[in-house]
């Protein structure tokens, strides 16, 4: 099953033009290294997490924490020669981990300089459990703090649609990536990232589709729902400015691209990534270059891209 | 251009099954017309209104009040004998019309027997705005009711996201339809409509694209955008429910259908109205009859739709 959903999964990055990524793929090692071998097959660049989850989750889910660690050890040792795909420790989020194990995730990432990623604040009934479940730690961002998982290398994120003042001030002294997913926090009821309030706060934010909870891969689609999230609350709160187009575009290019080095720009000193976009399907034949820029992001899918480049490379 | 554009247009509808439609279309008769060709060419059933407006709007868009009426009564009379197109009077909304010309659209539509349709309570602004202007009338609704042009023939009245709960039970005592339209709502930064606060008072409510603003004419799509907007108001006020995907369907088939007629549905005494759903790259081989319409509803597109039907004919 995993030989044959993994090629498909990595089929669609490239038809909707995500040539690079940060996915967690499961606690299971063999399934992970197929997700790798896909990537690199489809010449896509990655940062692929092995999940970690030793609590709070289904049996046949739950690894030991000997296993975890081993075997999260093993897989960045595998990953090690990729030319692709990098290692990202992924301990799915806080309550699904002891304390004993992200002591170890964190000195793995430390030891070995390798970035984090996990979920933080999705919704009020999580933080409440996390508050429950770790008494000793200030706050949820702290919990990851603790364990050496929050800044200390590269850390993102996932969704933030709750995260307190102090925790705010906490992502932007930590330079740490808050992903909005604003399509993934709908479907499962979370609610919605204050997105204009944390760039104005100067915090990193970067944007994901995923594709655990959220029905598009495209990018193009999380750009258009991140803007229509933000002119709901502004509905609700005049105050909270709107995510402008021009943001939105931003944070998926440049901001995303950040995580991966000199990435998302064409400014000079940048790896030309670049997507070429002809929409087969113009109603009115003279668009402007941001007219057709804005046509891919509201209307636009696999079929309107006609190219792909990767570090300089048509792939 | 218009030549161009209707065809296109129509073809989109077509392409992403959607069968049945009501249309406004735009204050000129000569382009009406060639969507209403377009739409008969392509086999598709629609309600096409002739827009009227002769005030508060950009002086190349408005029309006297005479060559409004009298434009209408010939388009509606031209379109008699179309065998998919039938004509529904569409005045754009409140603001762009004045008392007369509503008093006489009134007129033409409960003289011929013609639907309605028209724009209601879609921003706080423009409610505001009617007050001014419709100083005499209760409230939006009843400027419209004040006109015959609310609840005497079929009528739809589009986004209804700021009804007063007076205007909730005169909708509902009326039979008028309202027409949530989720997209265009974010997109022009509205709001979002009440959608099941609507339904369990036991009104008609049905389910629109408007890609005047909306940016996704597959009704699939509102589908979805419904539901998480309803997931949305549920998170601000956990008693507001949220909308089924089951009812969102319902919405969507047989509410739509009603208006017009005994559409929308397989049962018996049903016109055989149907898309036959195939999703070309299922990433799991079985998948239930319901987790097909499911993928449909959040994934699909024009590629998954592989027969369309209408009135038993394939189209």
């Amino acid at each position: 099953m995993l030989k044959k959903v993994y090629p498909r999964f990595v089929d669609a990055l490239y038809q909707n033009g995500t040539l690079r990524s940060c996915i967690f793929a499961t606690i299971h090692s063999e399934s992970t290294h197929e997700l790798v071998k896909a990537l690199e097959n489809k010449h896509l660049s990655a940062y692929v997490g092995k999940v970690n989850m030793n609590q709070n989750a289904p049996d046949k889910l739950i690894e030991t924490t000997d296993a975890s660690v081993s075997e999260t050890i093993d897989f960045i040792e595998a990953i090690g020669e990729s030319e692709y795909v990098k290692p990202i420790i992924t301990p799915r989020f806080a309550p699904s981990c002891t304390s004993d194990l992200m002591h170890q995730l964190g000195r793995i990432s430390n030891d070995r300089s390798i970035p984090i990623q996990t979920h933080l604040a999705e919704t009020k009934r999580e933080i409440n459990w996390v508050k429950e479940l770790f008494p000793d730690s200030k706050n949820y961002s702290y919990v990851y703090k603790d364990h050496q998982l929050y800044g200390e290398q590269k850390s993102l994120m996932a969704h933030t649609v709750y995260l307190s003042d102090e925790e705010l001030e906490m992502a932007k002294n930590e330079n740490v990536f808050l992903v909005h997913c604003p399509n993934s926090n709908l479907n499962l009821t979370s609610g919605v990232m204050p997105v204009t309030t944390c760039i104005d706060r100067g915090i990193q934010v970067g944007m994901g589709s995923d594709v655990g909870a959220g029905h598009k891969i495209g990018m193009n689609h999380t750009i258009t729902c991140a803007i229509q999230c933000s002119k709901m609350r502004h509905v609700l709160n005049p105050e909270e400015r709107i995510l402008k187009e021009s943001e939105a575009f931003y944070l998926t290019t440049k901001m995303n691209g950040r995580f991966f080095g000199k990435v998302g720009s064409f400014e000079e000193g940048y790896l030309f990534d670049a997507l070429i976009i002809k929409d087969p399907d113009y109603l009115i034949d003279e668009l402007t270059p941001l007219e057709q820029l804005q046509r891919f992001l509201y209307c636009g899918g696999p079929d309107s891209i006609i190219g792909r480049y990767l570090e300089g490379c048509r792939i």
